[in-house]
């Protein structure tokens, strides 16, 4: 086949589900145990014989394990197929690359709409708050079951990040390379304050209902309006003045509260097409994993990372207001306070937070070399 | 009476009430005839027998026409209280100050929850909407009610600030200064999308019911989210940290969604106390007003200000990203591109856009010998 062809080729990829052994328990940091433990992933590439050559990529907030291809019946690829493929950041061609949906998701992994053993119904609220770091024990259990004993490199933008860091210091033995894109070592108060105005919207609406509202109207307006925060803050100034500036969805004002201006149509758009395909109980989980997140707590940032044995490449990006530089940089720092080998790179863009899924050409310089770097280390090594 | 009883001493003051003759039609921007204008206002110090002293300060968003002193009952001054006063920014002891409720407000001029003359009933939605620059011509009205033709100065905060703009280039003759602060000539796409949000809050909370909610339950819960994420564009992300960090209200996380953080705690409160006071219809229609405005349109801007006469003391705060300093110095340009007497001072200041509130010490070293200087010229002129 041509290269050309090949690279026009559909991927097709198939979401597959671990489910704890029966009867295990899974301890949430909140203390609370969780039965049943499912969790939704899909894989790119082959694992090989030695199975040292996978690499796990962590999602952010409203993504899912589908992460590159194609779902039969789909037309939009996964959400980060620009970097995970032959030939890419994330090259299938050399590595096997996994990507499980989040506990207390809602795309295939236990979360507040899978069904409660214990009533047969929805948990809704009932479902345990869970933590990041529950997230990455989680996927740990996952990479059991899949005989992975060490990932050639752990990476994900935003929440994706977090994991990421996450899993460098829960199980240092583990990651031999970490790829912490547009993050932070913890959520700051302006960034708990977003989450929570959005949490807000959607228990505002009448039909959230407490959180149980499984087998009636969802709470779709609050979620859109939680939602649209949201799209505000992955933007830039900058970026949504070249995207929209005061650009009039029709010939002229109206002076009505019609959608008038493009940006107007643009975040409800967003809004409306968000509710079709996520749920609003876990948006609010989510979030609160994220405000929970606090890798430092009452201790020195560089004591957090001392027994971390992976490489680091950190990125973020200059105009990302959500999750600005200066957090990274506050990682960079740690991590060279304790003497690990970390390369950090801000790459100038205009998309705001959103750059760590539209800059895929520059990550792919970065991160493509990096992990082929480490997998070199890895092989010398043992 | 000694100088610190003085500045002890509670001065009162009384909103009054400016009708608009009998029969009279207000033509507003959209072609829309709005009939029996009201406007609320109060006014400090004294106006001169020359009628020369006074100075127009205009609000912003959640403003009214108490910008100063104390209400008979209230434990709280007016929004401006810091700032106007004798020996203040804006003092008293040497001019009269006015400050009126914009049109589309709520709070005593004619606005979406006044009554409908045609009707009996509370306008709602019926209530045509307005712009910048009819709120300007309606303080023309009242200024000549009462018999000012010249202003001192015109000054105000964020959508007081476009006021102030839009007074220097519509009644160029009557704008002896202008001192615009925290504001923009034109709003961006971001600006748009924050308001188009709150919005959004509002009208997807069914006590609002199209805007017909007076007799009945408003819609409070629309209208908290809509402030509480108004009250995050308020702040920086560094005043946010260096207010609430992380610092929880209770011992340790409860892993539930009750208030948790006390950033959390600090926006349901603003949210639930701005319900109490101001109207979300007028809501809508002032955040439409500034989506609405821009001075620009298809010109250069340059060209905007050149029938401008008065001097320019223009404010922004490094902070602020919701009004950011470069919107102020493009406002600047242009002045001096057409040879106005403008000065410009950034403020260092970590509290945002709610910075003009706040930084009043800077702001009255600026403002104060700025007014005074006008005046002098005023006088000498004349």
């Amino acid at each position: 086949m041509s290269e050309k062809a090949k690279k026009t080729e559909k991927t097709f990829v198939e979401t597959r589900y671990y489910n704890s052994p029966e009867g295990s328990e899974f301890l949430l940091e909140s203390g609370i145990i969780l039965k049943d433990l499912k969790i939704a992933y899909e894989t790119y590439g082959e694992l090989n014989p030695d199975k040292d050559n996978a690499v796990l990529v962590c999602h952010a907030l409203s993504g899912d394990a589908h992460a590159a291809g194609f779902k039969r019946g789909e037309k939009k690829p996964g959400w980060w197929d620009d970097m995970i493929g032959p030939g890419k950041a994330f090259d299938t061609d050399k590595f096997f690359v996994i990507c499980s949906n989040v506990i207390g998701g809602c795309r295939g992994s236990s979360g507040p709409n899978s069904v409660n053993p214990a009533t047969g119904k929805p948990y809704g609220l009932s479902f345990p708050l869970v933590s990041i770091r529950d997230m990455v024990r989680a996927q740990k259990q996952l990479m059991d079951f899949l005989g992975i004993q060490r990932l050639v490199a752990v990476s994900g933008g935003s929440m994706g990040g977090m994991q990421a860091l996450q899993w460098s210091v829960e199980y240092p033995d583990m990651v031999a390379s970490c790829i912490p894109i547009a993050t932070t070592y913890k959520h700051s108060a302006q960034q708990i304050a977003f989450d929570e105005v959005g949490r807000q919207a959607i228990m505002a609406d009448p039909a959230w209902n407490g959180g149980d509202y499984y087998e009636k109207n969802h709470p779709s307006s609050g979620l859109a309006v939680a939602r649209m925060i949201g799209h505000i803050t992955y933007m830039s100034d900058s970026s949504m003045e070249n995207k929209f500036g005061r650009v009039l969805k029709k010939e002229k004002l109206g002076y009505e509260f019609a959608t008038e201006f493009e940006v107007e149509g643009y975040l409800r758009y967003r809004g409306d097409s968000f509710v079709k395909r996520f749920d609003a109980n876990s948006y609010l989980y989510i979030t609160k994993a994220m405000d929970y997140f606090d890798m430092q707590k009452d201790r020195s940032l560089s004591f957090v990372f001392k027994n971390v044995k992976a490489r680091f490449l950190v990125i973020a990006f200059s105009s990302d207001w959500l999750y600005p530089p200066y957090q990274s940089k506050e990682v960079v720092r740690a991590l060279k306070m304790n003497g690990v080998d970390v390369t950090y790179c801000e790459i100038s863009s205009d998309y705001g937070h959103d750059a760590f899924l539209l800059e895929f050409k520059e990550e792919t310089k970065l991160i493509g070399h990096f992990i082929k770097n480490t997998y070199k280390k890895i092989r010398k090594a043992t």
